[in-house]
């Protein structure tokens, strides 16, 4: 941080000029529109540590979400080599944004491209982090890993009502690119796939416009497009991530330590269906009431449902279906998972003239097959909200534990 | 504004559940993520005035934009009596979104589904602007309005090289719905969609998640898809707005004093061909350096660019196909437009595996015939730029003039 500058605008374009051929260490940064306005500390999520950020961080504001596939096609030691090489490129390709710095090389006039596209230049890092995740493929014979697969990263079973498009499921790699600046996320992901050309295909990406899921107790629980505050109980303290989020010593793959699993669901929402539906219908559906987030057993958001009280009539108060009631820790064994969810919509369905909008789900954890698994297996036979939404995408990632400043991702995972 | 809280986030969820219950004329302002900081005042741009609020108005980031197709299937007055009263609702839906507040009607338990719905509760208006334009095909003979159709709201003819899916063109009405918040901008078009159920449906809708011009000098002029600072010679200025922008005395129809003629053009961008471009070939095709954003002749991004300058070779310096030179009011006899363009993302082209990403241009002017289609007509044939996008959509929608107190959009142009 000692190399942030405070400056004119004009006077951070041409840093930008000399930082971006290659002979600055400055931080492009301060250009937004308080550039004029005696600058604030530029808001940075550091890239390095021991677990990867963009997990366990304060949730940012939009996100860039997109899975690639390898097209290497030599030896499995010939394909590992390439592996190691993108992600060698890609590390210090996330590093460097992260930090607000362009994409290292040469961005000079000349006979070759610049290496970086250009479209975040004077744009602050706006709390980017950029973490990765291998898909199950990954270990299959292309790269000799098979034997490296975590028995975690189980293949997802199939669940009941969803509709899943193989074009916008899985995939080798995954990036969730996270910024509250929305061209910054973009930026990450572009430029990821940019670098990689000639190794890897994006294979689907998922542009999430707005937070719907609060990781921070500092953070104001948003709204989903349902116009509910979903993910009050999310897991906030660092005590609970250790033992629901992150990896621990009891692994079968130590290269996963620290490390963390990501399930991410495109869950389309029937906007138009919930509309038209009366406000105590939708109540029950989520258990929760509509324009406090409390429970419907009363109090404020975040006091503590009551599952066992009920109605004069003796019905539940939270009824039996509602998915506040299925997904609670209370009736799940304890089991908690951390979500990372954003709001999106991809605009029309031309046949139906319906928005094409929902959730895109994102929820990390240490293990998927008691966690995530275990909870939809529930939610997709008995939520009440399935009258209302469809899983239409889906991918389940390994997450490799953070890099030190000279490491790489992924390096023990490809370590000889 | 007196009525603006200052309080706690719990105060605020109180009042919020207040408000939407239908009682109080409370502001649902406060809830952001610094809600516990003293705040400072909501950012609400007027909804009423002379002009409409969105075209003049300082650029905000993110974009909703909606285009509607009018159902109803009677006589030209049943037709024209409930298109008049479709826009008294959106007009006074839009009045109150714009002022932070829920869409008016009942919110309440019951067997009436909520008149609001909801994402959007205890968001600030974030600068919303809700922004209506009447498409040609409104002056057909539906609503009896053919001899109301002003003659610059002549059709847009074909242009070289574009590639326009119906899916994504035209329609009767369109709101460019701009915000701060994508969720408030997003929130707009999805209500205004609600409540003209049975009477409209939505037709084609596009997200901006950046904004792609700046309309204040106040403003950072930002950054497009392809890296560069476009549209930095926009105007800023309420003479110039006069002159160029804003329909004025002159007109052949009175109801559109005031009032401003909308082109909107999806505009796909080749990313990654450009992104194997060389920076020099790049800034040739812009006219403009890639990182300070100024004349290829040299100065700061805001210096007059130099179209007399050559290079030591004799060639231009400034190339003669640079998109620059070209849009530039010095070879276009002074012509201007106002632009107001996002950059968008829509994913993945499954069949190629490149991004569906560009810009979504939308521009304002007092007459599209001899502004946005001179331009263009010159642009498609001659812009370096055309190697690398394909116009994909468009619209032209005549833009009424604001509204006061107690009236609602269109009103002259609708009266009997």
């Amino acid at each position: 941080m000692a190399e942030r500058l405070r400056t004119s605008r004009r006077g951070l374009l041409t840093l930008g000029t000399a930082a971006v051929a290659g002979t600055a260490a400055g931080t492009l940064t301060g250009c937004g529109s308080d550039a004029d306005q005696p600058a604030a500390a530029p808001a940075m999520v550091a890239f390095g540590g021991d677990r990867q950020a963009g997990i366990a961080t304060a949730q940012q504001d939009r996100l860039a979400f997109a899975a690639y596939d390898l097209t290497i096609d030599g030896t499995p030691a010939q394909n590992r080599e390439a592996l190691r090489e993108l992600l060698k490129t890609w590390t210090a390709a996330a590093r460097a944004m992260c930090a607000g710095k362009p994409v290292p090389g040469e961005n000079k006039l000349g006979t070759a491209p610049p290496a970086d596209t250009g479209e975040a230049f004077g744009s602050k890092p706006a709390n980017l982090t950029v973490t990765i995740g291998f898909g199950p493929s990954l270990f299959d014979k292309r790269f000799g890993l098979a034997d490296r697969r975590p028995a975690a990263l189980a293949d997802l079973p199939k669940f009941a009502g969803e509709n899943l498009d193989a074009q916008n499921s899985n995939g080798d790699l995954a990036i969730q690119a996270c910024s509250d600046d929305p061209m910054v996320a973009f930026h990450a992901v572009r430029n990821l796939a940019r670098l990689g050309r000639g190794t890897v295909v994006m294979r689907w990406s998922q542009l999430g416009f707005g937070r719907a899921a609060s990781t921070s107790t500092k953070q104001e629980t948003p709204r989903n497009l349902f116009g509910f505050k979903d993910g009050t109980r999310n897991i906030h303290d660092a005590k609970t991530m250790d033992r629901w989020v992150f990896v621990g010593s009891d692994t079968d793959q130590k290269w996963m330590r620290d490390g963390s699993y990501l399930v991410a669901r495109k869950i389309r929402m029937r906007i138009e269906a919930w509309d038209r539906d009366f406000l105590t219908d939708q109540q029950n559906v989520f258990g929760r009431h509509k324009y406090t987030g409390a429970p419907l057993t009363g109090g404020s958001e975040f006091d503590k449902p009551n599952f066992a009280a009920k109605n004069p009539d003796g019905s539940p108060t939270i009824p039996v279906g509602a998915h506040m009631r299925l997904a609670a820790r209370e009736n799940n064994g304890g089991v908690q998972i951390l979500r990372r969810a954003y709001n999106y919509t991809d605009g029309m369905i031309a046949a139906s003239g319906e928005l094409d909008a929902g959730l895109f789900f994102l929820c990390y954890q240490r293990d998927p097959r008691s966690q995530f698994v275990a909870l939809q297996r529930k939610l997709s036979a008995h939520d009440a909200l399935n009258e209302y939404i469809t899983h239409v995408g889906s991918g389940l990632y390994a997450c490799p534990p953070g890099v030190a400043d000279h490491e790489y991702w992924g390096q023990a995972l490809l370590a000889d």
